[in-house]
């Protein structure tokens, strides 16, 4: 079966065709500037040079769609020679709230159900809803899959996604720790148990995907037992743009200092926060990298403070399950940054955690790289959240 | 040389009477209710039985003050025979930003900087500049040390201290975390290494100060490398009315859902929050727990999430100084709380620590509480910031 997945972000798409007899992905590509002047699509396949790219306008995500199955059809970078060999589409949906634990047939419940999970993701469930509708109208009766970044977590014992607060703003307004990435922490953590030659069941893994936006989480006998993002994709670690972890007490001092507002708290510390507002250089590692290099201090600062929570997110996963087999890094910052990995591993030994400095100068490959007598196995393991996707689409519609 | 130690609330106000030759307490008093009606003033004597009180209006601290010093020369409760004997005053100040990083004699230089720490503790450091106000005006030509919350927490690493916000609210309005309740980690962390038989300089300490407010605090060679309360005492552990650690983005959701302005977000995270927020019931751990033990499911998750978040907080440090030779529980729920103590330290053999259940069965006593075998020693010691201060003041004073 061959399966599209996609990922519709407000004004983007981004989308892999993927043959499930063998994984193998057929092309992959990214639409821009969606309903923007200057709209255009990009499609690669493998083995082929050079790419399709499609300027043309798309006043909206059924405009893109169209182009994007125009595109899996072309016969140079095309994955496919009819549309209908695409048998079933799976989509990343971002909020799930707490309707679901795992992926899910998208029906017209599924469908009123992720409206009122807007609320929760006003940013991205919107265009999430945009793309599948897209695909009803353009793929009539293909069978499509809703496949959520906050259903991994679900597993989360209260005692992890209730927050000190007063209850009834659980109850009113669901203000509790969903967590994100789930497709990727749940992704990595099978690979991990697979790389340990162990049944996922009698792991404890703490896995840490480190790109632009960020999350830790620990992963007992297979289950997220509790991780860093919260309510929103805001809270733990230090992220591109993102301040993480703060004391929340910071805003009311704001509101009167700065005299911000909702939106402008929430700008604040989305988008002009992370190692970007430590800085003033760059939400891009390998700038503050440069920079750090130079001795510029506030970059060198900031990849400290950046460290640090790692190191202590792992710390405080390892006590909240009194053990860890092995901890994995993903994405781009956790698959990239060398030099990263290394200073989060730095004098880990009270953990039993020591990393192979030479094992360690990789990157992007499915590696083991703590040493031989490391007692928690340290794994880098690229992310593949689109093939997880297609596995759970091929699950359900099979 | 006798020392009055005084720590002002806004209005309340709490004193001992200290003759340092021995370290003992001549006298101990509290004031409340300082400029509302019902003004109250109770004194209490080691080995006198019964009470001072005195119910008499007091305007401000001057006033209150001023019948402190006649309570501790009186003739059956007090603690000294002529108010000449008092050689110093020892003032608990809440905030001294980072102009002091130990403790001082109060000048007028050191008073207008105190001033200028108000902004950054608008609730507590006024109250604190009274106390010192209304002793110079009635003890004229008495020295007076200030030792600051804060104090202690100033060794702590800018990649401790920074939070992951534009480095420009830190430099414009010092924004940072500054952690409190100082004078208690310092004295139970010197305490625990003389427990140890070791230097404190050699030792890697976790000290949790489990009271109405909490905090955890990471120490390295006897200096304070990381704590839990922020840039208010609000950030960090579950507390009886304050919120701890939440996603910071919740606050611009509530503004929006329920029209919340600066005090209003307050209000409800430092006092509408925490185990009380949570349940409903009390902001007393001890009304809590007989919840629990009546199957409140409330009061049971409450305890839960509240025991998770210190075992957490332990596992983070543990990482971050990469070892841990004793962790050390003080204050009403870390003095008193068996069944908190053994939740927080069940199922942390990982990190090398064994809780002994017979030796935790021990209410405020200094006592190892761990295993024979356990690799970490945890130890019960009850605080004494007054007696901490009393020590500060005559160093400075002698």
């Amino acid at each position: 079966m061959k399966i599209l997945v996609l990922n519709c972000g407000s004004s983007s798409l981004k989308y892999q065709l993927i043959d499930m007899s063998n994984e193998e992905v057929l092309c992959v590509g990214l639409v821009e500037r969606i309903g923007i002047e200057g709209s255009v699509l990009k499609q690669e396949k493998d083995g082929v040079e050079g790419k399709l790219i499609v300027e043309q306008p798309m006043k909206n995500h059924q405009d893109a769609i169209k182009l994007v199955l125009d595109a899996v059809v072309d016969s140079q970078y095309g994955g496919v020679k009819d549309i209908k060999e695409v048998e079933a589409v799976g989509h990343r949906v971002v909020h799930g709230g707490e309707k679901f634990a795992g992926s899910v047939l998208i029906t017209d419940e599924v469908k009123a159900a992720l409206e009122e999970c807007i609320e929760l993701a006003p940013l991205h469930n919107p265009a999430n809803i945009m793309g599948i509708e897209a695909c009803e109208a353009i793929l009539p009766g293909v069978p499509m899959v809703g496949v959520f970044d906050t259903a991994f977590h679900q597993t989360m014992p209260k005692s992890s996604y209730l927050y000190g607060l007063p209850h009834e703003l659980y109850t009113k307004y669901g203000v509790r720790r969903y967590g994100f990435h789930g497709t990727s922490h749940r992704y990595v953590s099978q690979r991990a148990a697979a790389m340990l030659g162990k049944n996922i069941e009698d792991c404890k893994i703490i896995t840490c995907h480190l790109g632009n936006g960020a999350s830790v989480a620990a992963i007992d006998g297979g289950k997220s037992v509790d991780t860093s993002m919260g309510f929103t994709p805001l809270e733990g670690l230090i992220m591109g743009t993102r301040c993480g972890d703060i004391d929340a007490a910071i805003l009311p001092f704001l509101m009167e200092k700065e005299g911000l507002d909702a939106k402008g708290l929430s700008d604040l510390m989305n988008k002009k926060s992370g190692v970007y507002g430590m800085t003033g250089i760059s939400s891009d590692f390998r700038d503050i990298e440069d920079a750090a290099a130079q001795n510029n201090e506030l970059a060198q600062v900031a990849l400290e403070s950046y460290a640090k929570k790692v190191k202590k997110y792992i710390g405080s996963y390892a006590a909240e399950m009194n053990g860890v087999d092995a901890v994995v890094f993903t994405a781009g910052v956790g698959e990239n940054g060398i030099g990263m990995r290394a200073d989060i591993m730095a004098n880990m030994d009270f953990l039993g955690m020591k990393l192979d400095e030479e094992a360690n100068k990789v990157r992007g490959k499915e590696r083991v790289i703590s040493t031989e007598d490391s007692k928690v196995k340290i794994l880098l393991i690229p992310t593949n959240e689109e093939l997880m996707i297609a596995r759970d689409t091929l699950e359900l519609v099979k």
